[in-house]
């Protein structure tokens, strides 16, 4: 098969070998995130600590990854994350996966660590662990111009910076960074970079002259071709090309959905300087992954340096953190890829600290709105360091351990910290949230047009559980392609790729069914690892606790009651075919071909 | 004075003289908009036909035009409007303005009529009335590009297209029409197209050598450059030149605000394709007018054209007509421009044409959504033919004409068809549209930011009178030195350059009453040639009687009761020192110097 050849690298006897994924395992889990959760199921010995060196890290591609089918140009990290104790898949974009599959792979999986840091070297097949030394302590720019300094070529890099060594939990890995702009696809979320850094793992570098190969060339470039086509002469696409991702700034603030000051009201007032139209710092250049038609990357110019933008950052470095430039978002979210640190738990650990000043609990926290306090309390949470230390566990157990009543206002899900999506103005969120399969994210279903668009009453569970299901399973699948989050394509478009780009050959009930596999696996991950059930998937108090002040000026204020949410999840549950308590029926497990796993 | 020499022509027996505007008119008017208001009072017999050759149509400069005054490039068009046959002053862009200040003059007063198609060609002082019968009947382009060919020179023009010919009621003067890409500063509003034509005159082509003087040079440009800052670095400019005017179609959608089929709902649903950010079809190119910093214009290409779309063209031939799609709007702007009509009423009268043909009243009429029977109803209405003859009275008298209870749904206040913002969820809006001087216009006092901001409480009337009428002497004083409307500056900024450029030194409460007279001026002219009064004040019955239905999904439904606004109206009256029938006292008239006009 043209798809599955993964290099196996353990980092504590340096042994480097190969796994041959056969076509029953990718037709059952296509690549990247499913393969991933197949692989962190039955490879990862239960309950191991996600810094144990008996964690797993992996770099997996998709089926289609490197060709020209448009944005096959993502990676995805797949481990345990040590920020939740939960499966963990992070997507993030840039050429580094295409450049893996040039060099002949389609995953690189990492066992063990290292006692001294090292960096992996795979140039063409040839793989070589490189002492790091020299490199351990350096950010993110400095890492990867010296690495490639150091080989001699401008090769493509996944890496750490300090977070990811000093076992910050919501250390990122950086890939695919590039100087000028500073742009990088970033798997960004439960703390990947913790995980390479117990690894000892500074970077991975990687060339390939290789060609990523297709089943059947004319067919397989004819769909590329339409499918481009499809993709630029989309709407949607188009405002996401000309203001990027930023666009939803301004309705969300409008719809009472951006979060403000760690999720206590819904809007910010002089919203103008975050809005994306408001270019007033962006420069003319934008930026893209691998093969990718959409262009969405906006770039701002900060302190000599150019940065890419993105909604997640404005809300949650911006509004959530209660600044209204969007220049200290970019200061804020340099220090952060510098450092090697999530954006959005990062914006919403400081908005979380904010309150706890706001509220006597933290006295040397910066308050809402202090851009210089706000930038100073990120290097500490990158360096572990004064009240750093303790935030650098995350929200949630900074809460448990602080007390007073402040895990009411720790905004995570599962650990997680929530992205830019107020759940008590939309409902849909609050679910996708309270059931996403790494806690609080917003990329398993985004159900926020349909609610803002009115396919959906907003304030009303009304069809939100099928609704979430349905999205969750169609992602799973296609994340497991590894397609980017923004590609106007179906279903059908998938299959035809997959047809003709690996020569596998499945329906799109299968295609769905795939989707629902991997969810259900993922989910007796943490059942396993975690022992998640009903109580873990909701949401802080403060979403049912407190009723949400609505723009333009508070008056308004929305509430969501406890027990409309009770009622959703157990609708989800019903239609997830899993028992009251969110646990997988058996039948659903058979159904599934995941009872023998 | 630097200011007040005006060009005088009578059409009729082709004498052309000067008048000298003396320094005490220049501080008790300004110029242009108060300047127009002064000069129509006096010099217009009353009760004169619009149309008639008796009729005076104005092109005023401000004190400030064409000197490096940021946005000093703008042109103002007063005249006794033939669709309101109220007081009309139209604003445009471009620079036409400036190159009439270079010619010597601070404005053109044209009186009586040409027998033969005509057209002025002012030359440095030098002024020739010239045959234009080969010119007659001329959409602008061609007219444009043959008075040029015949001049020599790229001279600046104003001209009318076959819509003015035919004394359309809603024909405007297309002024500094370039032709690649297709921009103008357009005085649309209210007819003065029509009057222009009902003179024979085609066209003014303008060229002049000289420079604009000010009052203290070192002074007045070091004034020009401090505020020319000031407005680059404001926010708000950036949303303006990064996506243009059309930024508010998706916050106006999205808050209910924005015209859809003929205002009988608050949205569109698809928007999608009428939102700024999707530049879609948009160039590169963006387009300003003289000495503007703000760069506003932004370009659509279609049909081989290239043409600059705004926010009202948007709404008014795009939602208001059932399109969701930026390219049908461009396509029936373009023919509004070629023909001379001002695309609001345009859009306006289609709409209204378009619900008469869903309820039966007009049969020939197309159907909300049709984009081709759009465009072949406005050339009817440029043209005066079929049902476009009716209709180029304006739904007013179209309504009158028609009966059927159509006066209930004919879209506009006084006359004038209503621009982009429904005034059933947009309450300061429904009062300044219901006491503009020229009829239903957004430009007078444009509420919507505040509003939907929070600084207005919205569906409440707390507050708006007193707003509105701030706003409106404001913006009378202000329009009065021909400032673009977009420009964020304020009046310490006016006044100042007031004094460095002419020479006037008024303090910032004598500028707003020259404001606030100027208002009542208009009113009073109002007064004596119509009647108006309470009665006229107010909006089509069904902003009253019918519920508005609101996004994202029409289930919700805001009302503007009656009552509610009769009382937000008595409190304007009283604020503006009118008796309870909306006509000004003599206290007021004796406080700003108006008793003995």
């Amino acid at each position: 098969m043209l798809f599955g050849r993964l290099l196996q690298i353990d980092l504590s006897d340096k042994k480097i070998s190969e796994i041959d994924i056969n076509e029953d395992i990718v037709k059952r889990f296509l690549g990247a995130k499913g393969l991933g959760a197949y692989l962190l199921y039955t490879m990862l010995k239960p309950q191991t600590d996600p810094l144990s060196s008996d964690n797993i890290l992996m770099f997996l591609n998709g089926p289609l990854t490197g060709t020209s089918f448009p944005t096959s140009g993502r990676t995805t990290v797949v481990t345990k994350s040590p920020l939740t104790g939960l499966y963990l898949d992070c997507h993030a974009g840039g050429f580094f996966g295409p450049e893996l599959k040039k060099a002949g792979y389609d995953g690189i999986v990492l066992k063990g660590a290292s006692e001294k840091p090292v960096y992996l070297w795979i140039n063409d097949g040839k793989v070589e662990i490189r002492d790091a030394s020299n490199f351990w302590g350096l950010p993110i720019s400095e890492t990867v111009e010296r690495i490639r300094k150091e080989i001699g070529e401008k090769v493509h890099i996944a890496s750490i910076g300090p977070a990811g060594e000093n076992l910050v939990k919501i250390a990122s890995v950086t890939i695919d960074k590039d100087s000028d702009p500073w742009r990088a696809g970033i798997a960004a979320r439960g703390g990947p970079g913790a995980v390479m850094g117990s690894k000892k793992l500074k970077a991975i570098a990687i060339k390939g002259s290789g060609k990523a190969k297709v089943y059947d060339d004319v067919k397989f470039q004819e769909l590329s071709t339409t499918l481009t086509k499809k993709v630029t002469d989309n709407t949607f696409v188009h405002t996401r090309r000309v203001v990027g991702t930023s666009y939803w700034i301004d309705p969300m603030n409008r719809l009472g959905i951006l979060p403000t000051r760690n999720f206590q009201t819904g809007y910010i007032e002089n919203s103008y300087g975050l809005i994306a139209s408001n270019l007033k710092y962006y420069s003319k250049r934008d930026v893209s992954c691998y093969n990718c038609p959409i262009i969405c990357g906006k770039i701002v110019n900060v302190d000599g340096e150019a940065v890419k933008v993105e909604y997640e950052d404005i809300a949650l470095l911006g509004s959530n953190d209660g600044m209204t430039d969007v220049m200290d978002v970019a200061k804020a979210l340099l220090i952060c890829n510098e450092l090697g640190l999530d954006a959005i738990s990062a914006g919403g650990i400081v908005a979380f600290a904010m309150e706890c000043a706001e509220k006597g609990i933290l006295k040397d926290a910066p308050k809402f709105g202090d851009a210089e306090g706000q930038r100073k309390l990120i290097k500490d949470i990158a360096y572990a360091r004064g009240i750093g230390e303790l935030l650098s566990e995350g929200t949630k157990k900074a809460s448990e351990k602080l007390g007073q009543d402040s895990s009411k206002f720790a905004i995570n899900v599962k650990g997680l910290e929530l992205p830019g999506y107020c759940p008590r103005s939309s409902w849909g969120m609050a679910l996708a949230y309270a059931t996403s399969d790494r806690g609080g994210c917003h990329q398993r279903a985004w159900t926020v047009r349909a609610e803002v668009d009115g396919i959906f009453k907003r304030f009303s569970v009304d069809g939100l559980a099928q609704f979430v299901k349905d999205v969750q399973d169609e992602r799973a699948a296609t994340f497991s392609l590894v397609m980017c989050d923004f590609v106007p394509l179906g279903v059908e478009d998938f299959i035809t790729g997959l047809k003709y780009g690996i020569g596998v050959d499945i329906d799109e009930k299968e295609y769905i069914k795939v989707g629902e596999r991997i969810w259900n696996l993922e989910r007796l991950f943490n059942i396993r690892e975690a022992g998640i059930s009903r109580k873990d998937d909701t949401l802080p108090d403060r979403m049912f606790e407190e009723p949400l002040p609505m723009p333009p000026n508070g008056k308004e204020k929305v509430s969501l009651p406890r027990e409309a949410f009770d009622r959703m999840l157990t609708e989800y549950y019903v239609i997830r075919g899993w028992n009251e308590n969110g646990i997988p029926t058996e039948e659903k497990l058979v159904e599934l071909g995941l009872n023998k796993i």
